[in-house]
C-alpha cells in the first residue's frame, strides 16, 4: 500500500530536495535516463532528475508519432531553454507498425507499452548503459490500474512484473505518493512553466486512444489536425479537459450536391475537479458552431461533429 | 420530367377533387389498396383515396418493427376516428430476417424494399385482388433518387423498373406534382389533425435508417426507446426535425467504479425550411443535459450522448 501525500500535507521544495537526495542515493555515480513526453508526469520527473543527476541523467524524447501537433520540437525547445538537453528519436515506423490492423482499445495500449518498453526505449536504455530508469507514474495511475478501470501503461509492480527481470533495469518513481493537484505544485516549485505544469491531461496510449478503431497514420493525421483545432479554440474556455475523438462509424455527408460517406469527429470538453466526476462543459453555441466550422473546413474528409452532452459517470473523460 | 405544382400554384381543395376524380376514372369499379405508413404523405394519399374509392380501397398498415414507439395502435386508432378502417399486418419477422447481418446503409434500404413490396405488400395485393396501388411519392423523392443522393424505397419508373411487369399491379401516384409543404396543405384540406399534417420527416427505411450498422430487433429498441424520449422532450422545440442515432462505434463507461463499454446515442435537432440546407438548434444547455440523462438513466446499454453541432451540407439531415 502506498501512502499518498495530500495537498495539504506537501511542501513542494521540500519534497523536490527529498527527492534529489532519494535519487542521488540510489544511482550514486551510476546513470538513468527517462523518457520525455512532455506531459506534466514526466516534465518534473525530468526537472527533478536533472537536478539530482546532472548530466548522468539522459533524456529522450519518444517520438512515436501518435503526438500532438509539432510536439517533439516544442518540447524540446521548451526544455533547452531551462537547460535540459533532450534527445529526439524518431520511432514512428515502429509504433505504426506494432498498431497496424489493431481495433480493441486494450489491444493498442498494449502494441504501445510492448513497443515502448521492449523495442524502442527498451533498445534505448541497453545502448546507453543506464541501469536506472526514472518514470512519471503518480498514485492514481496505480489506483486506476489495480481497481481494473485503465491499464495505465507504466504501471508494472502493481500487476506483478519484475522490470528488472522483465526489462533489464530498475525503476524510480519519484511522484508515486502524488495525485495530480501535487504534483502541478512541485512542477511549478522545480520552475516549469505554467504551460507545462498547468497542461491539460493526456492519455498515456496519445492519439491512438482519440481513434476508435484502427491507429493508422492517415487517422492519426485527421485526429491530430481536429485537437490542434479544438485545443486552440478552447485554451481560454477554462474547462479541466477538451479533446477531439475521431469514430470509427461512417456518416453520410453531401460533396458537390452528391451523397458521399465520410468520418465523424466528437468534441468533449470537461469540468471536473479531480477528473472522478465530470460535466460537459457548457459551452456557448456560437463556440459549438465555430468548432464544428473550422473542423469541416480543416480537416479532410470529415463531413459531421458532435457534441458530448453525457455526464462522467456513466461516460469516461476519454472514448476508449 | 414531372411539372412541379408549387405553393402558390396550389389550390388544396381543388387538387383533392381533381386527384380523386383521376383516381375514379383510373380505378373504375376495381379495387385499389394502399399502403399506410403513418407520414404525412401515404396519410394525405390514404384521405384522396378513400374519399374516390371509400370500401373499394382497402388500406394496410404493415408493422415492420422498425417503427416508432406504439406507432401501428396509434395510426390504426387515428384513421378509425376518420372514418378510415386500418388492417394492421405483423410482419415484424419477415423485415428482420431480411435485415440479418446487414450493416451497409444501401443493403438495408434493398432489404427493406424488397421486402415490403416482393414479399409482404406483394402478397397482400395479390390475395386481396387489387390492380391498382396508391402510393405516396412526391416530386422531392424523384428528384433525390435521380440525382443519387438518396435511393427512395417508391420510385421505380425514374430507375426504369416497370412496377406492372415486376410485381404485377399498376401504381397511381397522386402526390407527385407536389414538395413536402404542398402535401401538408393539402393533408389539411383533407381533414387530417395537425399531428399528422405538421409530423416531423420520418426515413422511409424507418429506425433501420437511424442504427448505423446491423439493425437487430434488440438495436432498434435501444434507438426506439431513445427516439421517444428525444421527440417527447423537443416537440415543442420548433425544430424542423430531430432525431435519436444510434452507433456502432463501442465507447468507454463505468459501471459499478469499474470500466464497461457501451453505446452511444448521437441526437441531431434541425432548423430548416426545406431540409436541403439546415442547421443545428440552438437548444438551452438545460435542454440537452435533460435529454442526455433522460437516455443515460432509461436506455439500457447506453453509456455516452452527443449532440450533432455540424450543418448540412456536409452534414446530411440523417446519419445515413
Amino acid at each position: 500500500m502506498i501512502k499518498e501525500i495530500t495537498l495539504q500535507e506537501l511542501n513542494p521544495s521540500q519534497f523536490i530536495d527529498e527527492k534529489v537526495n532519494e535519487i542521488r542515493n540510489i544511482v550514486g555515480t551510476g546513470t538513468a535516463i527517462n523518457a520525455l513526453s512532455g506531459g506534466v508526469d514526466s516534465s518534473v520527473v525530468t526537472m527533478i532528475g536533472h537536478k539530482a543527476l546532472g548530466n548522468n541523467l539522459k533524456t529522450v524524447f519518444i517520438d512515436n508519432g501518435i503526438m500532438r501537433e509539432g510536439e517533439p520540437a516544442r518540447v524540446a525547445g521548451l526544455f533547452k531553454k531551462l537547460g535540459v538537453e533532450v534527445n529526439v528519436v524518431d520511432a514512428r515506423n515502429e509504433f505504426f507498425s506494432a498498431l497496424r490492423g489493431i481495433t480493441d482499445p486494450e489491444e493498442k495500449r498494449e502494441a504501445i507499452t510492448q513497443t515502448f518498453y521492449k523495442n524502442v526505449f527498451g533498445k534505448l536504455v541497453r545502448e546507453s548503459g543506464a541501469k536506472y530508469l526514472l518514470q512519471g507514474t503518480i498514485l492514481t495511475d496505480v489506483d486506476e490500474t489495480v481497481a481494473g478501470i485503465k491499464r495505465q501503461h507504466n504501471v508494472f509492480e502493481q500487476l506483478g512484473i519484475d522490470p528488472q527481470a522483465t526489462f533489464g533495469y530498475k525503476i524510480i518513481e519519484p511522484l508515486i505518493r502524488l495525485r495530480k493537484d501535487g504534483v502541478r505544485k512541485v512542477g511549478q516549485a522545480a520552475g516549469l512553466p505554467p504551460e507545462v505544469f498547468d497542461r491539460i491531461p493526456f492519455p498515456g496510449p496519445a492519439l491512438s486512444a482519440r481513434v476508435i478503431g484502427e491507429a493508422t497514420p492517415e487517422r492519426i493525421e485527421t485526429v491530430r489536425k481536429a485537437t490542434s483545432i479544438v485545443e486552440e479554440l478552447l485554451k481560454n474556455s477554462g474547462a479541466f479537459q477538451y479533446l477531439a475523438i475521431l469514430h470509427e462509424d461512417r456518416v453520410t455527408g453531401m460533396r458537390d450536391g452528391k451523397r458521399d460517406f465520410g468520418q465523424q469527429i466528437e468534441i468533449r470538453c470537461w469540468d471536473s475537479k479531480d477528473a472522478r466526476v465530470a460535466k460537459p462543459t457548457k459551452l456557448p453555441f456560437e463556440t459549438l458552431e465555430k468548432l464544428a466550422d473550422t473542423i469541416l473546413r480543416n480537416v479532410p474528409g470529415v463531413v459531421s461533429v458532435t457534441y458530448n452532452i453525457a455526464t462522467k459517470p456513466p461516460s469516461t473523460i476519454e472514448a476508449v
